[in-house]
């Protein structure tokens, strides 16, 4: 089975208000952008408030006065990042984070953590966080705040990440008879009512969404590929109260032996009726005002091990 | 804190019966095999049946019939195995195995799992397996054996491999008063009782000792550094039977938040009044009739995180 690398690197970069619309940058500005990445954009769906593209390797978001931007695969989004801070203007900035989250074979990523930090630090006064231990599951934070930069208390991120996840769900995501097919797995529908939305189907494998509502986006990406299983959920609602169902709807239907729950301004929960082992847990406060919560968790009736003949 | 790699390569090869001496062969010999390996012989001792040897990066083992070599860092045990294969030919062995252990940065290594394969595909009619899922602790294992090779039951492999270790046991092996110290603090006499030992005490960290009793041997190497320390202990000693109390003392001890058992026709045991969480276990069978197990732990109050700025 081939091997693909679902585990994503997100930008996110806030602008100083007063600054220039992001979205009035316009198509080719962020055509170049993805670029940068090495992806492609592959369509796009927009409402009043944000322009969401779907990438070859993920997505991107671009609101007035921020843009999110998540790859996966061997993409390079350290170089879109440095195209981006270089061209706007550092003084122009409220606030970044980078985040590289766990991956499978980080030796067959174009760049290191470390390479990417020299990078940031060459551009901005960066910050850099590793969350978790290095021998299991962790991730890697980088950000820089402007002084005067406060987010507001619902400014919220909340990212669900799935690794192997089980393979009666596997099938159906492997060999979907059609796209709407998948959305009904999901059940898109129920999960995000009232939701725009614009989906994708990779060949041989892989599915991508984008969804939007008002100011709020949520976007999924599947690597359905057995050994390498992968599956992220990411959304601007907050997980902890009324949505806090959508982390049991998919952890019900996915089943995946472990999982990781990073919040900004949240701490998704998770279900209390399900046999689950909390591994670690932690909090990092930056000094800006966002809190972030990571914790992983493993399914307690997945411990037996695969063995895969190479 | 400078990262060392402490996780090893292992390499154990028995020869056919009535092949030569491999301890004919001599230092010379060896020193050539070691240095194929990127490593340095430190030094050695022997008893009537074997010639221990430490190294710049872990140990060497030579019976007559049979050697063991582990190394750590970033050494390239695969060449040190294609040069003796090639030397000694094919047809003048029983049994080959090379284990890669879970690895803290394995893209840090001159080498990966599937470039060591290619090489080892390129000499022999190798089996190769991984015990594991990627996301988390996994470990990878080739192996070759002749056709009439049938290793007796008695013939055992017992490791013992610890992940980030307390602090105060890291102090102490940190900043010894003296190699007597950490001798004491392992109690290595009490542990491996009427063993001849043989240590290093490496600049500015790091400790390994060979032990050796008639046929038996033991050997522990430790890199106490924070953030990526890690201690080994390996032995062909049975830790699932009358031995059971290293591995209680060993984990009482060092107090690793996560450890690993992998044992060759036994299966070492934890003990029972332990607060942990078995996270994965599996069995292989290997066609020759060796019993493979992996099982890996978590300490049960370690599930607070680090976080480590960069």
């Amino acid at each position: 089975m081939l091997f693909f690398e679902g585990s994503e690197k997100k930008l996110e970069i806030v602008m100083r208000p007063k600054s220039d619309s992001l979205r009035a940058l316009g198509h080719k500005y962020w055509q170049k952008m993805v670029t940068k990445a090495r992806a492609d954009i592959l369509c796009s769906m927009s409402n009043d408030q944000c322009d969401a593209y779907l990438l070859s390797e993920s997505s991107l978001f671009v609101w007035d006065n921020r843009f999110l931007m998540l790859t996966c695969g061997t993409t390079t989004l350290v170089d879109a990042a440095a195209h981006f801070i270089h061209d706007r203007g550092q003084q122009n900035l409220d606030f970044v984070s980078y985040q590289r989250k766990n991956e499978y074979l980080p030796h067959r990523q174009r760049t290191t953590v470390n390479d990417d930090l020299k990078k940031f630090r060459t551009l901005l006064d960066i910050k850099a966080h590793q969350l978790g231990y290095l021998d299991t599951h962790h991730h890697f934070l980088f950000h820089y705040a402007h002084p005067d930069y406060r987010p507001p208390s619902h400014d919220i991120t909340a990212e669900l990440l799935m690794y192997h996840i089980s393979e009666q769900a596997a099938n159906k995501l492997l060999h979907p008879r059609s796209i709407e097919s998948i959305r009904e797995f999901l059940a898109l529908d129920k999960l995000l009512d009232g939701f725009i939305l614009d989906d994708y189907l990779f060949e041989p494998f892989g599915y991508s969404v984008n969804l939007l509502k008002g100011d709020d986006y949520a976007t999924i990406h599947i690597t359905p590929q057995q050994c390498s299983s992968y599956v992220s959920f990411e959304t601007s609602l907050d997980l902890s109260g009324k949505y806090r169902f959508i982390v049991d709807e998919l952890l019900k239907k996915l089943r995946p032996r472990a999982w990781d729950c990073i919040g900004f301004n949240t701490k998704p929960q998770v279900p209390e009726q399900r046999d689950y082992l909390l591994l670690g847990e932690c909090q990092l406060p930056l000094e800006c005002g966002y809190q972030v919560d990571f914790n992983y968790f493993l399914d307690g009736h997945q411990t037996p091990l695969t063995i895969r003949e190479l």
